[in-house]
C-alpha cells in the first residue's frame, strides 16, 4: 500500500475543517487580538484541562491498586505490598522522565513519514495530537526505525528541549500516569515473595524501557499503529485508552514475573491442586476497586486528549461505555460464581475482579462501540476472568491478586473486541490516517480484527518475551525472590523493618521516665499530667 | 391556572437571551465556520465537562457509602456489607440502563405540554436542559400521563434511539450515579441481617422502578415539578440537587426496609430500651464521611447542569453553601452530643452523621439561599439528626448506620428549607417555567412552601408506601432476612463464603510441599529459596 | 524604591494585553451580544471551573491527613485522631467564614495603594485576581495597615456584602480549603495527648486569626508580598501555592504546639535518646499519602487561579513539577534510609514523609522552575526530612507523625528554593507588580532570595511566636494536655466515648430477647428468624 499523505494520529476528519479554520483564522484575528485568537487559546485550555484532570484522576488509581493488592494479600506482607505500590509511582515517574517518555514519544512527530508539522494541514503525516497545540519541531527524532516503521523514539529525555510547550508537558503527565498503571500490575502477581530490590529494578525496567518500547508502537507513531496505511489492515491497530498498551503490557510483565518467581510456598499441593490463600482485608480490597473504577473515568474518557467537537463526543461515549462495562463485568462475575463457582456464593474476590475485568476489556473499544456492546463486553469479561483464574492455577501459576486474569486476558480480549464490535461511527473516520471509520466484524469491517490480532501478538511476544528474559537475569543474580525463611516469616520485618499493623507500643518502665529536662515540660504541671 | 407557553425546565430567564443569541447566531457564522459556531461548540463542551466531572465525583461517593456502612457495622458482616455497596452500583447501573432512565426521563422532552423543541425559543414548553445541546425529538414519549401531568416516561430503554447525542449520554451518566446514591441508602438500614439475594432484588426495585418513578415527578417533567404552572404554587416543587428525589426517596426505602425486616437480634431489650451496637472501625467510617463530603461537591454544584453565565453562578453558590452547611452540621451535632448526649462527649458517630445531615439538608436549597442560611440549615440539621436517631429507636426501628435520620429526616427538612430560606435571587426567575424567582417564606414567598410540602408528602406516600409493600412481598417469599443462626454467626461465611478480615493462611504441612514440577521452579535455586 | 503605579497581584504581563482587549472589546460586542461578551463569560467560567475543581480536590486532602495521622499513631487513640481530622475542617470552615477570610483578604483589593479597580488597566494598583471577574469595591477595607503596608483585612466577615459575586465566592472556597491544610498540620504533632477541647480552640485560633494574619501578608496584599515594589527585593515574596503561607505556618503552629505540650509518655529515655513509637496501620498511612499526592494536583496547579493563556501554562508547569518533586522526594528518602538509616531498609514511614516533603518543598516554586530543578528540589527534600526527623528528636521534640520535618522544614526550604531555582521565565514578569520575571540565584537574580528569606523569618516569628504564647495560655488553663492516666489508657474512651476498633457486640442474654412487640416483627416468621 502506498503512503497516504494525509495520515494523522488520532485525528478525526470532521475536526479537520474546524481546526484548519482555527489555524487559518488565527493570524487574521491575531492582528487585532480579536475573538479568533481568544477562541484558539480557549480551545487549547479546554483540551488541556480535560486531559490533565483526567491525568490527576488516573494518578489516584495508584491508591486503588495499592488497596486491591494489599487487601488481597496477607497481614504479614502488608508493609511490603503497600510500599511497593507507592514507590512504583515514585520510581516510575523518575524513570519515565529519564528515558521512558523519550523512547515512547520521542519520534511521535516524525516517525512516519518524515514530517513534523503538527497535524491537520500538514502536507504530509505527523503524529502530534491536534488538540494540544503546536508541537512543530519537537518530539521528532527517532532513535531507531526500520524504513518508515517507527521502532523507538530518541528525544525528550528529561524533557530536555521541550521548554514550556505546555501541550507536551501536559501530555507527559498524562502518559506518565498511564505508564504507571502498567508498572504497578506486576507487583500484584509477584506479591508476598518478591525482593524489594527486585521490585525496584522491575519498576525501572517497565518505566524506562519495556512499556515505552511496546506502547510506542501503538501510540507513539510506531509500526503497529500504521498497519492501516502500510498493509491496509483497517485503521491500523486501534486502542482508545490502552487495553493493549497499558493492561496487556502490564499483564505480560506480570505473567513473566509470576512464572519466573514461582508460586508462594504452600500454594500448590502434591497433586497439583491449588490452595486458596485469602487476603487480609475485604474492606481495603473493595475500597480499592471502587477507587479504580473512579480512576477509569479519567483513564478512558481522558484518552480523547481533547474535549471539543468530536473529541468531546468520543469522550462522553467512552465514559458511558466504561460505566456500563464495569458494572456488567461485576454482575456477570458475581452471578457466575453464585451459580457455578466452588462455593455457590457471590464471591467478593471474583466480583471485584469481574468489575476490573469489564473495565480492562472496555478500555480499547470504549469510544468505538454502542452501549449494548459495552454491556456485552462487560458480561463476557466478567466470566472470562473467572475462567482464566482457574486456568492459570491449572498451569501452576500463582498470581495472588489475579493480575494476569484481569489485565492480561481481558486486555487481550479488549483489543480484539475493537475488531469485533466497533460500530463504524463516522466520527472515527481518519483514525490513524485511514479514511474509513473504525469498523469491526459485526459491522462489516473485515480487516480491523487482523490489525488488532497483530497488536495482541506483538505485545505478547515483545512484552512477555523480553520480560521473561529480564526476570531470569534478575533471578540469576538472586535479586528476585526472598528466601524461604523470609517468605514464611512474612516480608515485612526482614525487608521493610516494620509490620503493617503494629501492636501499640507502651512505655516499658514508667519509673524510668524523665522528660523533666526536655523542652515544653516546664509547663507540664500547668496542664495537669499529674505527677 | 392557565398554561404558560414559556414554561421551561430549570431555565433561568437571564440566560434565555444569551442562549437565544447563540442559536440565532450559529447559522450565520456556520456558513463560514466563524466564531459563532465555535463558541456554540465550546459552550456545549464546558457545560458537559462540568456535569460529567461532577458525575465522576458523585460516582466516587459509592466508596464513601461503602466505608460508612461497613465501618459502622460489625466485623462479622464486613464482607457482606462491603460487597453490597459495590454491587449496588453494578446492579443499579444495569437496571437503570434497562428501564430506569426511560421511566424517569423518557418523556422529559414532551411531558407537558406536547412540545419537544429544546427549550428556550420554543413557542411552548419543553423540558430538555438548554445547557446540554439539542434534544429535539428525543426522550419525548410518555408511558403514562394523566392529562398534562407526566407520570412515567416511555423512551430511552437501554439508550435505544439516543444514538450519539452526547448531551443525553452525559445526562444519563450523571442521573445514573444520582440514582445509585438513593439505591445505596437502604443497604445501611438493613445491614447485618438482609439476605444478599434480597439486596439484589431491592437494588433492581430502586434502580428500575421506584426511584425513576418518583424522581421523575420532580425532575423528569412530572406533575410535582409543574405545581407552579398548574396550581400557582411558587415555582412548583424546586429541588436543586435532590434532598427529595435522591435522599428522601432513599430514606423512605430505607425506612420501609428497616420496618419490615425488623431489628437486629439483641438491639432492643424487654423494656423497649435500645442497646448500642458499635461498628467495627471508626477509621473507615470517618474516611467514608470525608469521601462523601468530597462527593457532594460533584453532587450539588454539578446539578447546575452547566457552567456558563447564571448556571455557573448557581453552581458556585451551591458549592460554597454545601461547604458551609456540611461543616455547620458537624459542629452542631458534635456540640449537641458533647453538651446533651448520653456520654457528654464529642461522639464520633453522631458527628459524622451531623456532617452528612447538613449535606443532605442543603442539597435541595443549595443554590437558592444565602451563606448565613446555609449555616443555619446545617446547624439545624446537625441537631435534627441527633434527635431523629433517638426517635426511631423509641419507635423500635433499628437502623445500624443512621440512614433514616440522615437521609429521610434531613432530606425532608431540606426540601422544606427551600420554601423557607430561598432568597428570591433574580437569577432563579423562570425556574420550572414560572416567571418569579424562587422565594421562601422569609423573603415573602407564601406558596413555595406549599409546593415543597406536596413534594415531601408525595415522595413519602409513593416511595415509602410502595416500598413497604415491596419488602412485605420479599419477606413473604423468605427472601429478605437471614436466619437467626446466620445472623448470630455473622453473615460473611454463610452468605459470602469469606470473612472480612481473614487470619493469615499458612501452609499446613511444609514437608508436603512439592512445587518442583511447576513452572518457574527451575530457577528456584538461583534465587535462593533454600532447600 | 518608589511606588510603581502598575503593581498587580499575580498578574502576568503577557496576559495584560489579552485581558485589556477583552475588557475593551466587551462593551462593543455587548451591544449585540456578540462573541465578545460570550467569550468573556466563557473565560470566567474556565478560570473558575479550574480553580473550584482544584478546591474540591484540595478538600479531599483532608482524608489524606486523617489517614496519615491516624495510621502513624496508635490503636488506642484512633477515634480521637480521626475525629480531630474531620472536625478541623468543620470548625475551621465556620471560623474562616466568620473572620478568617475577612482578615486575610478583606483588603486585598485596596491594601496598597488605595485603588479598587480590578487589576490590569487600573491606573493604580489593585490586588484582585484578574482571572476571577470584577471585584470593584469589594474586599477593599483594611482593618489595619501601617502606611501603605497591609497588615490585616477588615471586610467580608461571614461573606457579608459579597452578594453573588461568584469570583469571590469561588475564591473563598479555594482559600478556605487551603487554610484547612494549615490547620490540620498541628493535629499531627500534638496527637495522642492533646485534649479535644484544646484541639477545638486551636482550630479556631488557626482558622480565625493566625493563618489569615500571616498568609494575608503574602497573598492578601500585605507587606511581604510588596517587598519588590517597596524595597526592590526581586518580585517581593513569591509563593505560588504556599510552602510558606500554608505549610510553614502550619508547621510553625505544629512546632509550637509540640514544644508546649511536651513529648508523649515514654518517648524519651533518661539519657535523652528517643524510642520509636510505631503507628498502628501502614495501610492507612500509605493510602493517606497517595491521597495527599492526588490532592496536591489541586493544590499547586489550581493556584494559578485561572486556566487561560499564561495562567494555563503556569498551571501545567506546576502540575508536572509537582509530580516530579513528589516522586523524587520519595525516591531519595527511601534510598537514604536504605543506605544510611538505622535499619538499613527502605523504611515505609520515612518514604512516605519523603514524598510529602518533596511535595511541600515544590509548592512555592512549582510554577517557576524547570523540570530538572523540580527533581533536584525533591531529592533534597527527601533527605532533609530524614535529617530533620533526627534533629527534632535530639532537641527533645516529640512529633508523632513528622509534621514539623515535613511541613516546617520543607516549607521553609521550598520558600528559599524560589530564590535559588526560579528560572526567570518571561511569563512571570509583572509578578507582584514588578516588571522583571521571577529569577533566582542560579539565573542571576540576586535579590529574590532576600525577599524569600524575609518571608521565612516573618512567618516563623509571627506564626511560631504567637502560637507559642497561645499554647502557653491554653496550657495555663489546663486545656491542652490530657492527664497522665488518660494518655496511658488511650484517649479514645475518656475523650470520645468509643474506641477506634470495637470488638463485635453480641447479645448478652438471648433468652431475654423480646422483639415481638416491635414494628416489623409480625413478619419475622415469614422470613425465618426461627424461634
Amino acid at each position: 500500500m502506498k503512503m497516504n499523505k494525509t495520515q494523522k494520529w488520532r485525528i478525526l476528519l470532521p475536526l479537520v475543517v474546524v481546526a484548519l479554520m482555527m489555524i487559518l483564522a488565527t493570524p487574521v484575528f491575531a492582528q487585532d487580538g480579536g475573538p479568533g485568537e481568544e477562541i484558539s487559546d480557549i480551545s487549547l485550555s479546554i483540551n488541556i484541562m480535560w486531559m490533565i484532570i483526567g491525568g490527576f484522576i488516573v494518578f489516584f488509581m495508584q491508591a486503588g491498586f495499592a488497596l486491591v493488592e494489599t487487601g488481597f494479600t496477607r497481614n504479614k506482607n502488608v508493609a511490603h505490598t503497600m510500599l511497593m505500590n507507592m514507590m512504583v509511582f515514585c520510581i516510575g515517574a523518575v524513570g519515565y522522565w529519564l528515558t521512558g517518555f523519550a523512547f515512547q514519544f520521542g519520534a511521535v512527530n516524525l516517525a512516519y513519514p518524515e514530517v513534523a508539522r503538527a497535524g491537520v494541514i500538514a502536507g504530509e503525516w505527523a503524529h502530534s495530537p491536534v488538540t494540544l497545540g503546536d508541537w512543530t519541531g519537537l518530539l521528532a527524532t527517532p532513535l531507531l526505525r526500520i524504513g518508515q516503521f517507527g521502532i523507538i523514539g530518541g528525544s525528550g529525555f528529561m524533557l530536555a528541549g521541550i521548554g514550556t510547550n505546555v501541550g507536551i508537558l501536559a501530555f507527559f503527565l498524562f502518559q506518565m500516569v498511564f505508564m504507571d498503571t502498567a508498572a504497578t500490575i506486576p507487583t500484584g502477581s509477584m506479591a508476598e515473595r518478591v525482593k524489594f530490590i527486585g521490585f525496584v529494578i522491575m519498576s525501572l525496567w517497565v518505566s524506562m524501557f519495556i512499556y515505552p518500547l511496546v506502547a510506542g508502537w501503538i501510540w507513539g507513531g510506531g509500526w503497529i499503529q500504521n498497519l492501516g496505511r502500510s498493509l491496509g489492515l483497517g485503521n491500523g491497530a486501534v486502542d482508545f485508552a490502552g487495553s493493549g498498551p497499558v493492561h496487556m503490557i502490564g499483564g505480560c510483565v506480570a505473567l513473566a514475573g509470576a512464572l519466573v518467581i514461582g508460586p508462594r510456598i504452600g500454594k500448590f499441593n502434591k497433586d497439583g491442586s491449588a490452595n486458596t490463600i485469602p487476603g487480609h482485608s475485604i474492606s481495603l480490597g473493595v475500597l480499592g476497586t471502587i477507587i479504580l473504577f473512579f480512576g477509569w473515568f479519567g483513564f478512558n474518557p481522558g484518552s480523547s486528549l481533547g474535549f471539543l467537537g468530536g473529541f468531546r463526543d468520543l469522550a462522553v461515549i467512552a465514559a458511558v461505555n466504561t460505566l456500563l462495562a464495569g458494572a456488567a463485568g461485576g454482575c456477570s462475575a458475581m452471578t457466575y460464581m453464585w451459580l457455578l463457582g466452588p462455593t455457590k456464593k457471590p464471591d467478593p474476590g471474583m466480583s471485584v475482579n469481574g468489575v476490573l475485568a469489564g473495565l480492562v476489556a472496555i478500555t480499547a473499544p470504549c469510544a468505538f462501540v454502542d452501549g449494548w456492546a459495552a454491556v456485552v463486553i462487560g458480561l463476557i469479561a466478567g466470566v472470562l476472568v473467572c475462567l482464566a483464574s482457574v486456568w492459570i492455577e491449572k498451569w501452576g501459576i500463582d498470581d495472588p491478586v489475579g493480575a494476569v486474569p484481569v489485565h492480561f486476558f481481558n486486555g487481550l480480549f479488549g483489543v480484539l473486541a475493537v475488531g469485533i464490535f466497533a460500530n463504524g461511527n463516522p466520527a472515527t473516520a481518519a483514525w490513524n490516517g485511514v479514511e474509513t471509520p473504525v469498523t469491526g466484524l459485526l459491522y462489516g469491517g473485515s480487516t480491523q480484527i487482523i490489525a488488532q490480532t497483530i497488536e495482541v501478538v506483538s505485545v505478547f511476544v515483545a512484552a512477555f518475551g523480553l520480560s521473561y528474559v529480564f526476570f531470569k537475569v534478575l533471578a540469576g543474580f538472586n535479586l528476585l525472590r526472598v528466601s524461604r525463611e523470609v517468605e514464611l516469616q512474612g516480608l515485612d520485618i526482614p525487608e521493610m523493618g516494620v509490620v503493617g499493623y503494629p501492636v501499640d507500643w507502651e512505655p516499658s518502665n514508667l519509673e524510668d521516665e524523665v522528660p523533666a529536662a526536655l523542652p515544653g515540660t516546664a509547663t507540664k504541671k500547668a496542664f495537669g499530667t499529674a505527677d
